[in-house]
């Protein structure tokens, strides 16, 4: 049985109350349990995790090795500024995805630049919490879990 | 029911056999077929086109309107230079899911800009042939029909 | 008697049903009447035409040598990518008058650089479905047809 | 009767002398006449002022408010550089139409800039003096005086 | 009684002993005191908080909502450099006043750029130990604390 | 007693009827009161000028050697294009402070440079009329006048 | 015997009459005679092909494999814009030469990019219709024929 | 007898007591001084002004036109912002000299780009109050006057 | 007998197991001990951390203040996105030694660039595990410990 | 009888042992050969040189006027960097052809731009050492012997 | 008795026959003469050197110190490229005195950044053979021989 | 036993001369015996060249084949320009180690960039003439002469 990690970075700890014109009414929680019923279904184990800190974000994708078999890796703003997660992404040979809520690339000029993108296998972007259970499919599948 | 139009752009009908460590061994025939396939367990209409015309992009993309509840649109290479295809896309106010077989972003700069992503609606990337089977789940979603 | 080409390039056929907070509502047949009857009232010939094929219009372009003593360009999007049509421009040494409906100068970035402009006599812009009988006068003026 | 300001700026008041194979034979005074002349025609008032000052230009648009019921600018060279200019247009809320003797767009780089652009109405440029007299056409046409 | 949240970034800890030239001899504690003083005489409460972890900044900023009435900012080094902070700003809604004890516009081409000034009410930079006691005024008179 | 000059730029004129949702509706006269009664209460003198002329700026500026002992200027848009101004801010060895009614960096891209900032002691932005009594505080704590 | 496509995009139609200071007198009809003559000479065979149309490009390169040994491919204005020309060249993996009739590095700074160069097996530009012959002897003895 | 103008701009008037460091301390009326005893001794009409006003330059140059036979100008921070004075040069067609007290390309980048120097005959800067008797020398000499 | 601090940043506790082909076989551990026989060789202290918390690192700075003479820093990707350690380095006025593993300006682009550089004595690069008794020599040397 | 130069720059000397995926096997004394035979073939003299010295190579091109009737230069690197042999070129009044080996364009960014380009007649790269033989006939048809 | 050194740069010895519409027809011979005639008015040494070579102009300053008071260098096309001949100025701490046949500033891009002005006193150009004399005069000037 | 060749670049002749402030008051002799007593003590062959000449650095680069294992090369200013060094080093297939006695990454922007590190094994820069020694010792750590 595959097990895979959903880890969230900067602010994702406030979604449904921050700023929902841009990022929706569904809170982490809610994202949470949907993950884990899509599991369930999909009959893979799954932790799901959350940090503000990029050194506490390296540091859980280092641990996802031998633990975890792929990433889906939501790394809010560091996205755009984290070498260092790039880095850890490298380091750990894992197949990671990279996943955002809204369509970056139709914001703000400096949400185009993704460190993440030139180290993950393949994004989603733009489709709000649906995003995170088409990664959740979109890893098996790329893990031969298609079932 | 709901209608999708899954539209190709330039080079694609060489699909499978251009570089195939880029893009894979599935030809453009074999998506057609797992998207149909994907659409009749979905329940849902499904047109497939393909053209390396600008041109015939934006006509395509025109005549959905009324036809069409949304389009999957892999434009190819029209993705970083043609504002003409993003003009088309906002004219028709249909939601269009950004596709890409590999990931454009971990490939040369020039392919990192993409105007579809400006009136798009999500984006998915880099899952190869799967990414199809995503984008229809995707474009399902949003027109809640999650059935 | 002086003859002028009325030339449109891509998306703008659905013109008056697209985005009519940017384009308005008239729609081309509206402006083709409006060309139409300003030009039998300043007594001259007019052709108006549309395509959303670079090929076509440059190939439109180079017909007009010839036939027509100025052309009036509405490259729509293709004004900012074009080079083909702006070297078509430079091939058939006609008066070309380029044209906007909107003011692109107060739009996105990229709507601010114009291939178009390198190669036409002058620019009107802004002005909306009017602009085609300021671009008429402006040809005929340019032309010695101040009658 | 609508009234109209043409403003013109730095430089102008040498037109007719100043670089003929760029701004053409006409004086400012014969273009100031031609306005005139095409404001009688058009049934219309019509001020026509020019200074060399990037301040005395700010001042004159703040007085056209209330005065006139649009403005025709000519910013010269001011046009690439003054941001106090375009403020001073979005300050006084009246359609402002600009314009240039020549085709700028065809010129030095630095000409390509322009920041009356954000503010403006529409664009007229390239048709040398006869551009004025589409420039009153075009703003009529704007307050709906097209008698 | 409004309640304030003072809010200091990297290296702020050492302030008084480090490059004194730039960053002046007074310490941290004696700001605090100072700060202290002035919203006693204000009659404002005023928390006084100092990290050198952007994840700690963030959950900060994240725990004000519902605690303070605004937030003053000396992000430090991470004004420039953290998207993260700045999208927090974003997520709590309340109004935040950036705050530098130098004029960092006047320093290195890398500390013009301020990720904080695109989500913060105002700026006060330059004034040293001072600036927190007029930002203090700032954040009163903007809360309608005028006394 | 220490004396203040209050120097206003370009459209400042205007204030309170120009562009309210940026500016506010408080006029300069407003605040010409405002600053003056807060010199009162401070035991100050101040003057108060304003010009839309970058040439009387410049020798307003000079003028206030001998006479003030520090400026604040509102320099307007000439803040983002006047390396003359600068030039004469470093030229009579007073302190000045930059003060903008706007967050001038959460606007257009083309109002983040300042040339005002790399001559001033400080910048004030974002706060509206309210910044200027701010400013005369800063202005007197730097002149010691802390009383 | 080998067998060779010699390719001509945009405008190239118009050869011999358009700018004849850029491009020479000689028409394309001439420069498929020479080509003609010079394979006879060679002992190969070789198609001719001009279109407008950047599909009809791309689908032309498609075609050549499997029917031509290598492409002369003078993309005209395409050479600079079309990524997806540059696409369909890696997709056919044949050798591809990329022509120029002038010497576009030393014209516009536009001309100076080429997205054919990096997929071509190399160039030649300047030499005007002799251009065609040099890149015909360049491919056969590519190809191994320089008997 | 030739007549020359010399002709200064912003802050120039401050000569002397500004910055010594950078322009050191000779005054703009040691500098006249120094002017007109060179003239006479080259047997010479000199005209010597200085303004603060960007539309006071303009027109002195404008002025010059018919009444001297070269101009010498050191035009301060005009020089790197004024594309208007560039134009008043080239209108006026008499060879300019442009000049500047210090070495401007040694100085901060901003100060690097000139205006004048597309449009002056040459440039002489770096040496001070002197460069200006070498101006004067490099005008009579162009103007044939090497007596 | 002078203490030194090595002190190492994100992803560095998986050397060894990380992409070998860019970082090499030995772990964080053997360098460890590598450094340690090193400094006892040359009898000085020595103390050896890591962290992948940007806060931390700063805070070890921090405390090397007044226990250690210099320090040996691999900030490993905090070294391109970290002013607040560069601000740390300042504050601290101790002398540090930039090292890393591999020749990171013959890497990506963005590895080019160093923050710590611009605070650094000297810079040590490409020389893998042994480039760590190459800082230790060359921090002694600088302390003046030559031995 | 015409007389060929062919020039060749730094680091040719080395072909052949240097790099050979990039350069091929074959010597500069190899392709020294094949040129002259390939000049005995045409009936034209042909001188052969190599240096890695900017200044002769300078200095061979100045003696080539009078010598030869046109130059095949393969400025290795300073094709790049030099503008002193572009301005040699210009200077000598002589038909030079730029050639390179490799497909400099599809290499490195820095060896995309270069200064010979904008004075040669034409270029020819990515042969190989057949570049040298289409070379010698590319001159030959331009100076009309194409016997 | 004060000794110059006039140190000319590459193609420089072509001078009077290389591009006459630039350069003009005076020979480098010329100008020698015309330096000695005024040197010896002048009462002062001068020698007048020229070379093609980069390490001949550095060791040509090298040498300079003790021989020489100051220099006066056209370092041709190395104004733009040598970093190497701005240390050599910066090394050997005589004042040099940039000089220019043309106006650089008025021709092409890559001709207005020079790296001898971030090291020379100053810098005169565009006024022909004449700056020469000009330059003569500047350095004597400097050097407080004004006799 | 290993050789080694130290080759330094220009200007470095001048050293302890020139600029004490920047590069210290030890001369290249000094360093020569400095590197020799340092070369006995390892038991290793080093020669020690300097040369002004770019060609001549590349010929001594071409030379070392065959008779030095490493090259320790200071290429002083060339570094930031020599595309033809950067190609001698990958020509010649030895271990180079990049050597600068300053820091140049704290130092001028166009000092940053170094074409030299594309090519070296590793760089050392900032330690004085204590570099040289280091760099000996990492030459020979590269080479397995540890002992």
């Amino acid at each position: 049985m595959p097990s895979l990690l959903v880890l969230n970075g900067p602010n994702l700890n406030l979604l449904g109350t921050r700023q929902p014109d841009v990022y929706g009414r569904v809170t982490l929680e809610d994202i949470k349990n949907m993950c884990r019923a899509h599991a369930d279904l999909r009959g893979v184990a799954l932790a799901f995790e959350q940090s503000n800190h990029e050194g506490v974000l390296i540091e859980t994708i280092h641990a996802a090795r031998g633990t975890h078999d792929a990433i889906i890796l939501n790394a809010g703003a560091y996205t755009h500024t984290s070498i260092a997660i790039m880095d850890a992404i490298h380091s750990v040979e894992l197949p990671v995805i990279e996943l955002h809520l809204s369509n970056v690339h139709a914001r703000e000029e400096f949400r185009h630049q993704s460190y993440m993108s030139k180290a993950c296998l393949g994004i989603i972007c733009g489709f709000g919490a649906r995003g995170y259970t088409l990664a959740i499919d979109a890893a098996l599948s790329h893990l031969g879990h298609d079932g």
